[in-house]
């Protein structure tokens, strides 16, 4: 027992290792990578070789045992290095994790075996916003899939997809091979941020969908307990972790810049710039603020490995507690790291804005993806919760 | 050992306790006592009755066991209800600390064993700004004290005071009655905030001190060891507990007065206030900002208490990290609270204004506290250690 | 014609000076008056003693011919010594402009020439928040007025009131004198800012009211056509010029109050507190801060003005806009009047929380005032005309 | 002569308009533009045909007779469409008017005749900062320039350059055509924001220059009277023209596109985004912000137009009084416009931040040129003036 939690310690520190070593990697090209925009394919070649991709299974099935929670530090620490390479690491940890949720005891743990020895890459196509969702319709004894939908993260370079969709009345969740016949991914991503997550629009047309693929029984689609309502914490929770781990990067890219690059401003008297007054107050300013964001985004970790280990008897309240920590997590860092990506060029100056450095990616990823869902509806649940105990309601998005 | 461990989580939990009923007693009258403005004498009596001056001493000398960071976690808890008498108990904390750090084993001890079984009130006359300081001279075998000093809270009401005086070109620290002859209190305190603090001046005139009362050996005065110099974080700490305990209380008290007496704005449409988009909003964002704050507290406690298990082996970079950690939550903490302490009212609207609830105390105590030392060099202290490894200079701010 | 405009010229002047003076003497008695909270008399008499009681009226009759944009100039430098009084006057211009908007010729020209000979102070009663308002009531050929109202600014100190009443489905606005029969003020304003306001809460029992006191006819309530709409964005612009008034009024002090007073900052290395940077930077903030809201609010008078020119042609767009010119004002002012009450501490330091200088009265004032009504639904109406053009509804607050 | 002045005001109004075609001309195909980083010499070509080049030369040389405020407001007007066109326009009549401050009556009228008949555009070498500055050189009865310069905007699509150099002790103003011998631009000029303002290196190398090219007499340089250093406030004021010009297309922009395009929030249980009490504020506050901003803009226009009035009578708290107002002007407009570029987003939602809308070129433009001096001395400068009564020391940047 003692050996097993070393041994989960030592599997963590090591994974924690191999994420700085992609984000040390990564945060070396990402500025070309920004501007070339291609499929991000060589980058999840990357994740796979450093075994990044199955983290979150069993140490026994060949993954690093790690929690929901610390998967999602490692999403945090590629984040340091590249925030659209996070974006699809956090995300494909959450599509890891929705077979526990929804799927049979089987079909949980066949897709952990498989995800920590074929190490697939899992894209996902959950964005339920838009007129035409996806509908899944049964055909005798088989299923088709039709539909379309937008902002699909990762799904051309995805080995895997978990699937959102309607049945009858109901929201079942499938998993499917990206060769499936009738899926096309469109290959329509071109935006200001987070320009290599592949989030462009996908279709399904007549796509077969075995029943095995549908977690859980078809016949009973899922009731949404409290539990499985854990579900959008677990991508809300990824958010937080890029957000924050971009925060974090840009403020040692810009620190690094600062000591080697930065000059005195010719009217502060002073040799270098490291001695400004409005510098090192701006400096500090921003590192205390992101040492709190980052202690939130801690926080949420913990209270969401705390819900799942709750399982099935969670309550809606407990469950209420756990998404609205999140979303505290969620308000501070959107807002930390919104502003961290914006004034750090104060520190750096002018020089600083040549679009070799790329330093404007880091705003640009963080805005595009901060406006997935609006962070004032996020304080609205959180004040609603604090004043009301009126629970957030469970959406795609809460 | 298991034991032990078990019992000193009892211990905590119990004082957690205590410390809850205090701070909800001070709650209920602490607008009245804010313009009445007496001496805190009934206060530190309810503190002393309920066992909350002595938590920090040994459960074997009558005390509570707890740390340093736990002890401050009292003090946050006081805070909720009372800010002035959570700033006394905070110093008084601190001051109990420094035999630890500057004293002889022997006398650490005794003044511990006296703690827990006299339980003194502990006042502290440290403030080492202003022209003419306490000076502190040998005459023969005894010693003699002279000077004074703004700003020391809480000496007219103590029952030991805690005074750093120079001697010589040295800075010596001493444990005095406050009986002692020649101490006196100006009782001159009358300010906007933290009222209840008797933070007014003292003077002494040619007051007696005997060698044991000189921690350490008058001899060989401190030489500052970093283990030594984290004197001052003991004090910062305290600050940022009752800062954020006050934002803590003043958000739950004026929560629990929107439910039972806001009402709808009358343009809004609605029936209640509590269903209000904007209050909703701003109770969300100030409740995000404040947990994020009190983190940062957290891990401010951590850092000293592993600082100070680190002893006198402590390096001096370890040391800079320790009161950079608790910088950090003071610069949060202190941007937060007074946030929250003046918006909320946009929450609790116009009635809320009324004197009698003395919502306005919240501000006032943390605008009061909070120019202790300027927040701007405590920003400028984090940068100038995260950009350029430059360690705080020790002061008694530091 | 050139002689007239001289004219009026010298006399905006004139008054302006006279408000200069009456500032400066109310400020060297403010925070002794404000911990004494009694009735504003003697101050009242101080604003009619300098005639700035009648600025608004015309010359001819005694006035000093200054249009109601000029005459909130005055309010404003009168705010820079005293908020309560400015407050008092502020609201008293507005209540001399009612029988303007809703008054026959005869009536609104007999009081003009009244308000310039006889200078009487006006009071209020308009609030129209809470259960039981005013409603007046047809008895023969007579009406009478019953009911209460919270915050009644000035009262019990008024010689005559500015009254809105409830007359069957219609509003109508009433002007009576304060010895009238049956009218009770409460006397029961204590609340934490604005304590020179008298703003407690009136009753009228049965109160005799003669048709001629009643603006307009009785028989035809108002319409409120666009230009009768205006009589809000009266209101709403004293508002914002006692905030901004305040705060230029508060930097000032602050800033005489460190040239005397502040010391450097002990690690600064500095000879003077007003050598420190950071000081000085914040000084540079909040002046540019306050100078940009106090140009908003030279422009929202500039609007009313104009829009009072155009008269009973005045259109819904154009009362719209005049409207949101102001809440733009409301929205600046409100935000930057209160930073800068707060943080100018921190250019003082901890002596400046000393009780006896009352610098915690500006944050105090602006805290009471700024909830009169939520600045959140002004960024609201703000926004809706921005982008939807629907002007905001008309009520007592817009 | 009142002819005259409506002729100015007609001149000035047709300006206007002009500068509005031409911003909707060029914001059409900004984001397009922005993304191929070509040189703009089309845009140049579009100022000139539509007569913006020399709205500041008297109407009876062929130009609009504008004062610098009014020309400023023109650049405000561009920068609606296109921020890296305005900056071009701004410093273009920014260095139309040195003559008028360096150089004889007759170089300024000769130069004046000039851009009022052959708008040519003028591009800048100013740019002080970095080791190897300008210098000219007498060599018998001719000079000499060389050095180099990074940051001159429109260097290599100008026809005629406005250039400060070191002549022995002294620093003196040119006048050079573009062709001439030696002038090397360097076409360098890649950055993340004003990416179409040619603001790339130059060389010169050994450079003639002819005495009359030396704006006053090369034999007595500049002593730099208060009314020559007004040279200064003239690109400051440039500068916030632009600023603010920008947030007020931005906001234009997305709000026209929010009109047709935003969607919803899906758990908001609204038919419109343009409904959303959120969407709403957000317009709201934002609105207020650029309009304090924009009223800063115009006071600091006025402030510099009549210190330029007094002409060499100025005196040095003047001219302080003059760069302090502007400086107030770029503190705010600084701050807002960048708060506001980065949060439309918020209004917008998630799809606007698709690249083909370029939506993040605000962001960027701003971003970058507001690091040109740093904000935070500019904040020091108006506090010290403010506090001290310290003028701003003369540099190129104040």
């Amino acid at each position: 027992m003692t050996v097993t939690n070393d041994q989960t310690t030592d599997h963590y520190a090591a994974a924690r290792s191999r994420a700085d070593l992609v984000a040390a990697e990564l945060r070396a090209s990402a500025a070309e990578r920004d501007r070339t925009n291609a499929d991000p394919t060589a980058e999840i070649e990357l994740l796979r070789e450093h075994d990044l991709l199955q983290v979150g299974e069993p140490v026994e099935f060949g993954g690093s045992g790690l929690d929901y929670a610390q998967s999602q530090q490692i999403t945090r620490r590629v984040a340091r290095g590249d925030t659209s390479i996070a974006h699809l690491l956090g995300y494909h940890y959450a599509q890891q994790r929705i077979p526990h949720l929804f799927g049979t005891p089987e079909q949980a743990e066949a897709l952990s075996r498989r995800n920590a020895q074929e190490k697939p890459f899992w894209g996902g196509v959950q964005n339920p916003r838009g007129a035409d969702g996806l509908v899944l319709t049964r055909v005798g004894d088989e299923y088709r899939l039709d539909g379309r939908r937008t902002f699909a993260s990762g799904a051309s370079v995805a080995d895997q997809l978990s699937v959102t969709a309607s049945y009858g009345d109901a929201l079942v969740f499938l998993t499917l091979p990206t060769d499936r016949t009738g899926f096309e991914p469109q290959g329509d991503w071109d935006n200001i941020g987070q320009r290599l997550t592949d989030s462009g629009g996908v279709v399904f047309r007549d796509a077969p969908v075995r029943p095995d693929e549908i977690l859980g029984s078809p016949d009973s689609p899922p009731t949404f307990t409290p539990y499985q309502t854990l579900v959008t914490p677990h991508w809300q929770l990824a958010f937080v972790n890029f957000y924050i781990g971009t925060a974090e990067g840009a403020l040692e890219e810009a620190l690094d810049w600062t000591r080697l690059n930065a000059t005195a401003w010719e009217t502060a008297g002073l040799e270098s710039a490291t001695d400004d007054p409005y510098i090192l107050e701006l400096v500090g300013a921003l590192k205390a603020e992101i040492s709190g964001a980052a202690l939130l985004a801690d926080r949420a970790g913990q209270a969401l490995v705390e819900a799942l280990a709750t399982g099935e008897s969670l309550t809606a309240e407990q469950r209420a507690d756990t998404a609205v920590t999140i979303a505290e997590a969620k308000f501070v860092t959107t807002k930390v790291s919104l502003e961290a990506a914006s004034r750090l060029f104060e520190i750096q100056g002018a020089r600083a804005t040549t679009t070799a450095y790329g330093f404007d990616r880091h705003w640009r990823n963080l805005r595009t993806h901060t406006v997935h869902d609006p962070v004032a509806y996020k304080a609205r649940e959180i004040g609603d919760w604090t004043l009301n105990r009126r629970a957030p309601q469970f959406t795609l998005y809460s």
